[in-house]
């Protein structure tokens, strides 16, 4: 095995999370307590009433993060037990950052039904179900049937978490270039999962001129697509009607939003975009193009996904606040309106007088954020 | 709700396991070890080779404990939602006793298949499979199939469990009362989970004269069965070939393992057991016979699956040695040889100084025997 620092600390760790016992189970009388015969009688209210389950057992803050290993980081399809040290840093996160009880779970199938009909079974045991490193079209079924079964709010974080952060981040650069989202043009390179939700984010929130491309090209309401959620989308984006791929739909964009692939925004496209040019190239770990690169041909703010350059684009800063607000609600969905809510606490994490071209995002280990995050989405969901 | 004492902890408890936080996430440094990027190696050499996912995760002591909610404590069927309470004491039992992290899964389904299905879709993340409070039949057919499909070692701690505890009182026991396994005439009544798996590991471990009853009276080779494993126990067993209910069975009989209902075995019957009579009456929370009875009609040695009384046979001096130990050796099975060794491992904890007829079992708190049970279980997998 490859002895790097990574590879070290996980065979030190041996396991990232591990289990926390609250309950005290050391002598009798605790055990009469807290196990047999005590124990029967939570059970028994819960039978009576299963939402008592909320009150009683670690499910109101539990959450299950299930993938199938299909789509993990940039690796590809490389299978349920090679996912796991992901969901396990995934687990990590969600109780540093959340306070969120959070299980992984692998599952040994690629097929859609079987997926659904397994996490579908096992829906009791958890407040909410985060879905992770799926790959497309199969996470956006896996997600619709979910929501139709399941009383448990599902999250897909490729999609929502990502489209989350960067409406936050595009809110915040918008406002120190002075654009609006009524007339601002949009380019957002990618039409997969994270693009879709992106895209669908933007439209709720109220930005008119966006256009989806994916590695084909522009996306255009003429044109046929295996998805619904895509043919829905090209009638609902590129309002002037672009053909071609991404040199032309840059011309003259405002913002460029890349969920796609390494290096493929070139200086030469940057240089025709509008003045005071946004440009979040979030591909992962290499940037659709180098911030510096961006900056000299005439972009005002660059974000990436990484912490090494300024403004990350960091699903970090969503997940955890996401689910602690809906857990604290009780919430039995994630709305649209829960979606923007997030977004807007976020944005608003930055400051008046800290806002500039190089601060357009806090920080993604800033643990006030999840909070913060989680009264607006708890809040959201009241209303 | 009825605000018993049990009721007032579980609310304050909301949860009686949570997860435990191993890998530092707290800084960017870290992130990268523990999140994206370092995390693609660990996940890349479990691609490579998947038996690395016992190094790099925490596989290697991690186990499921699976229910489906139908014979929870003596309750029946009360449902997954409302059986966590006893799953979730049960993972605290783990990581307390044997420093194994359990995940309660309480899956929302009846139908064997689809159990079996949705466990072995999960098998990747576990190191082993504790079943729990499945009902008869079920649970024999659910463990059966889940051996063919598994790698991973599935353990039915109702049988199992019980079988080995007994085993080791039992052990005890007949040392103090001079008794001989070869001859001595033992009686196990109830032919449930409980009662099968005793008498297969009386059998495995060199007992001739068993005898099974259940309600209907003693299992005899010339009488049918629905359940193969009943036709096969009632060929190995009941070798006088009686006839009749328990007040037959028991005449003459050295030993009462009773697994079956309160009250069952009368005073009477008591007296006419052979001299130096052993009585286990396990049935929770109310014995086949109270000991004070049992004591006064003759019984040498009486033992009950209560803390309030001398000599508890708890499943609780069993399941987290078996599994801390199963995962230590990396077993891919659970087998009888193992099971021998765990109840050798448990009784041999009461020293000869000690040993009488109110002290021939440990005491299930005692953090000593797991660690014994372990190391014996691991030594007999290694064999």
């Amino acid at each position: 095995m490859k002895k790097s620092a990574a590879i070290e600390r996980h065979l030190q760790w041996r396991g990232k999370i591990e289990t926390g016992v609250r309950a005290d189970v050391s002598s009798n009388e605790a055990l009469a307590l807290a196990y047999t015969p005590g124990v029967a009688e939570p059970c028994l209210e819960i039978q009576k009433d299963v939402s008592k389950s909320f009150l009683l057992t670690r499910r109101w803050n539990t959450v299950a993060v299930v993938t199938d290993g299909t789509a993990v980081l940039g690796l590809g399809d490389i299978g349920p037990e090679a996912a796991m040290p992901v969901m396990e840093g995934k687990a990590a996160l969600f109780k540093y950052f959340g306070d969120v009880d959070a299980v992984p779970l692998c599952i040994r199938s690629k097929d859609v039904d079987e997926i659904v009909r397994t996490i579908a079974l096992l829906a009791g045991n958890f407040g909410g179900i985060n879905l992770e490193d799926i790959s497309a079209p199969r996470c956006f079924e896996i997600e619709a049937k979910l929501k139709q079964l399941c009383d448990i709010p599902i999250f897909h974080d490729d999609q929502h978490g990502t489209a989350i952060v960067a409406l936050a981040g595009l809110e915040n650069a918008m406002k120190v270039c002075k654009k609006d989202k009524g007339v601002a043009r949009i380019i957002i390179s990618g039409a997969g999962a994270a693009g879709c939700a992106i895209a669908e984010l933007l439209l709720a929130d109220g930005y008119k001129d966006v256009t989806l491309l994916n590695s084909r090209g522009i996306i255009h309401k003429d044109d046929e697509y295996s998805s619904e959620r895509l043919t829905a989308l090209a009638g609902k984006t590129n309002i002037s009607g672009l053909r071609g791929g991404l040199d032309a739909a840059i011309k003259d964009a405002d913002v460029f939003l890349g969920v796609s692939a390494p290096g493929i925004l070139t200086a030469e496209m940057v240089k025709t975009m509008a003045a005071d040019a946004i440009v979040f190239a979030m591909a992962n770990p290499t940037p659709e193009i180098m911030p510096d690169l961006a900056q000299a041909a005439g972009a005002r703010i660059v974000a990436t996904g990484r912490s090494d350059f300024a403004n990350q684009i960091n699903n970090l800063l969503a997940f955890p606040g996401m689910f602690r607000g809906a857990l604290d609600a009780g919430a039995t969905d994630f709305t649209p309106e829960m979606n923007i809510a997030a977004s807007k606490a976020i944005s608003s994490m930055v400051s008046e007088n800290e806002l500039c071209e190089q601060y357009i995002i806090p920080s993604a280990l800033d643990r006030n954020v999840p909070m913060a995050v989680a009264k607006a989405v708890e809040a959201a969901w009241r209303k």
